[in-house]
């Protein structure tokens, strides 16, 4: 079975074949996903489902890990999410936390200014 | 010398003193503060002033800490920032990496949605 370290490292490498079959494999059937303003998503098909929105909606969806560190089941990701086309990818500043529960992902929060990042995804905002 | 871990676990308890002379000690001469949507606090001084303005507007400042892990010199935490009166404190969730140098703070960025964050202090959103 993978470390928690592992299962995360792996997902956020799968989030770049923007297929939620592929990532589904790594989440628990109760998996919850939550960025603290919007409601969770509850159970692993509403996360896949929020997932594969975003899989439509860029044809560019990397998860650049700047800093990992685990503590026992818990991950903590410091993370470049690039969301945007081949030719303009937007970098959005992004932490997660990433609980594991039997080598799968049962919780995942993450935490950004979503103003921010639609400011970024629009070209609105200089990524500096 | 205290370990990355020790510091952060320090700064966060030290912090409900609102006392930047109390804090000051665990920052580095050329620390930096940013969070991703505004521009960075650069040196000591000016990561102290923030922080002194912080202490003048809320009575109670409690960094609780719900998960924390460490990657050599690197600290992930995440927190619910408590901030207002001892009447009402807002729940503000956070997330932030603390890069340690000589045992002490060089660089923080806080992530958290500065909208959320807003009107969670000023009770027009649940904290749920």
């Amino acid at each position: 079975m993978r470390t928690p370290e592992q299962v995360v490292r792996a997902f956020c490498a799968e989030v770049s074949s923007r297929d939620a079959s592929t990532v589904r494999e790594l989440f628990h059937p109760d998996a919850v996903f939550h960025d603290p303003p919007k409601q969770p998503q509850r159970g692993r098909e509403e996360v896949l489902s929020g997932l594969a929105a975003i899989f439509t909606r860029f044809e560019v969806v990397t998860f650049e890990i700047r800093h990992l560190a685990a503590a026992g089941e818990v991950v903590l990701t410091e993370r470049v999410d690039w969301l945007g086309t081949k030719e303009r990818a937007a970098p959005v500043p992004v932490m997660g936390t990433f609980e594991i529960r039997d080598g799968l992902i049962h919780q995942w929060r993450d935490y950004f200014d979503q103003n921010f990042a639609t400011a970024l995804i629009q070209g609105d905002q200089p990524a500096g």
